[in-house]
């Protein structure tokens, strides 16, 4: 994507994260931020010498100009540098970009190759488009939080921001999709991604047991709710994750613990419908010996399983390492600091272990402004 | 993406979630499935008329023609359909494509502008690559199980399966970079796309904090880890959530509950240090009246609010419909199935609210022959 420059108004995680994906395929994105503080995440923790790392990580690679869209002298900046881009991203809510003067009829009339992706809360249609959301608010609203947690238990959030995540997600989906058309059309398109939609098209088979059942499902711990053993099972000392999404597996899990055969376990539906059962005689076995033991025997009888890995575990597993999962960066003041790599590994693209820092706040002006001619 | 044919060998939820995304956006989608039962997940509950609801909602919209790879007659097939195809995916082990006689190096040769993604547990390269997986087991090895759930609580899955819908959704974003770049010079490339990669991509600010503190973060139930207050709060009946992300929202908050200026929650990072004491303080005056009370006075205050839905209330939330979130489709028999929406909205694209039903096994076979004229 090295043909492709982003202008990016986006701030905190859904737009930033859709942009640090694209400057990781070959884009080059530049942050336009405000002059006061610039983007909100540059507050949030947690901090390495002061220099946040949350944002570090997510702004990787990219350039930085502070402008203030309401000062003439800088919209003339911003309006030269949509001259040359491919794409805008905005997050703010629905309205401020039409009452900053660049509303998409306005700018599709100005620069008709211009894509402008708009990553907002709720969209930019419907009754609730003015509101604002964070992650919270669309994990609440769009029913992944209903399906996550213990049954009885009290409220549970994914652990990472996926309802910010997802949505970065989408919205690079729909930039590349409004690019393969503008390679056939000649013109660019309003992408506009709601983080609320997102959460339901992730809701998966949720929504399909709801249409099954009339019923809402409700959260199921570690279990997943239609393959079984599909689940976490605890050995002597720790638990372990075992996935047979299938009868051969299952067979294959059910000789190397000696199960025997039972009919109330011969087909995934019959399994899942007696899942605990089968979970009771499955963590009897378990229990006389520690993880490692059993991780051992399942990956020799290929039946999918893993440890529980905590984050630190996680990135050392040297799968994990030679998939170049872990990329190096800095801070600001050239601190190294590690963050997660590009999982996208194209057969065309250069995958390097490093990324350049992200920018100072208005680290890039003097260079842009030399570019523009201004 | 009219003008994109994509030939897909995948099964249960990666590859058909990122072939369904492409789908929605216009692209054709010939299922590939094998004559012995298809895609597992046809096998896959929740069942409506003996259909499952949940390969319908995923498959909606493609075409299906089953044929055994190891089949000479079929391969003939096969190959007369990858020559007027754009993308192949497939999810098999990494070394079943070689096997089958469809490595990338032979694709690449005979089909110059193919691109070919492959989308699998742990990618292409490395000393695990040979290992299958589940969505569960990279959820667990992936580490966002130890960010999930309760301090001290059991093990808990994230209640969909982001493990397959992550790596889906880079595989498009691979897909997509490639026509980009196929436009430019003419060739395909190879996509790797492994989900366990995908959620160490989406571990965002947890690989932040273990980098700030060499110490990996555990769950926190429904809070943020870094931004405060940013979590499910209990009033008078129900829990609601409130993500107050930066000072202006807070001060909001704070005069809506009529909560005193304390130094303690002066700025993010003190209010996220003292979390649980901002917790007591909030809930002691949500708890005086009911949700609905507080939703209401919280959303007219500005502050970013939200109930805690279930899939049903999820769905049936008014900005849910009117974002065209929920759309009509069909079972193989007629039986009218909803089904999650298409979140991309591009200016371009018809959003329509009904997608032509899954496919039964093989049942495009004849329509398919004819048009390659075999």
């Amino acid at each position: 994507m090295s043909d492709i420059t982003i202008i990016d108004l986006s701030r905190v995680l859904a737009g930033p994260y859709a942009t640090m994906v694209l400057a990781d395929l070959g884009a080059r994105v530049i942050k336009v931020e405000h002059p006061k503080g610039g983007d909100d995440a540059r507050a949030y923790g947690p901090f390495i010498r002061g220099h946040s790392a949350y944002f570090a990580s997510i702004n990787r690679g990219k350039q930085s100009i502070a402008l203030d869209l309401k000062s003439a002298k800088d919209r003339l900046v911003f309006e030269a540098l949509l001259e040359r881009a491919d794409v805008l991203v905005d997050n703010y809510r629905p309205g401020v970009m039409a009452r900053l003067g660049y509303g998409w009829e306005g700018l599709a009339a100005r620069y008709p190759r211009l894509i402008h992706a708009a990553t907002s809360g709720f969209g930019q249609t419907g009754p609730d488009s003015q509101k604002a959301a964070y992650d919270m608010v669309v994990q609440a609203m769009g029913g992944i939080m209903s399906v996550t947690g213990h049954p009885g238990g009290p409220p549970t959030r994914v652990g990472t921001s996926v309802g910010d995540i997802t949505a970065g997600l989408f919205t690079v989906i729909g930039i590349l999709t409004a690019l393969h058309d503008r390679d056939r059309t000649g013109k660019g398109q309003f992408v506009d991604v709601a983080m609320l939609d997102g959460q339901i098209a992730i809701l998966e088979n949720a929504i399909a047991r709801y249409a099954a059942t009339g019923e809402s499902p409700g959260p199921l711990g570690a279990r997943h709710p239609s393959i079984t053993p599909f689940a976490a099972y605890q050995c002597a000392n720790a638990p372990i994750v075992i996935a047979a999404g299938n009868d051969q597996l299952f067979a294959a899990l059910a000789k190397a613990l000696g199960l025997a055969d039972d009919p109330r376990f011969a087909s995934n539906d019959a399994r899942t419908a007696h899942a605990e059962e089968l979970a009771a005689l499955i963590e009897a076995v378990l229990a006389t010996r520690p993880a490692a033991h059993w991780l051992s025997r399942l990956d020799a009888a290929g039946v999918p399983c893993g440890p529980l890995n905590n984050i630190s575990q996680a990135l050392a597993n040297p799968q994990v390492k030679a998939r170049n999962m872990v990329v190096h960066t800095a801070l600001p003041d050239g601190t190294p600091l590690i963050a997660a790599g590009n999982p996208i590994k194209l057969s065309g693209h250069a995958d390097p272990d490093t990324r350049a820092p992200a920018p100072g706040l208005d680290a890039d002006r003097a260079a842009i402004l030399k570019e523009l001619g201004l």
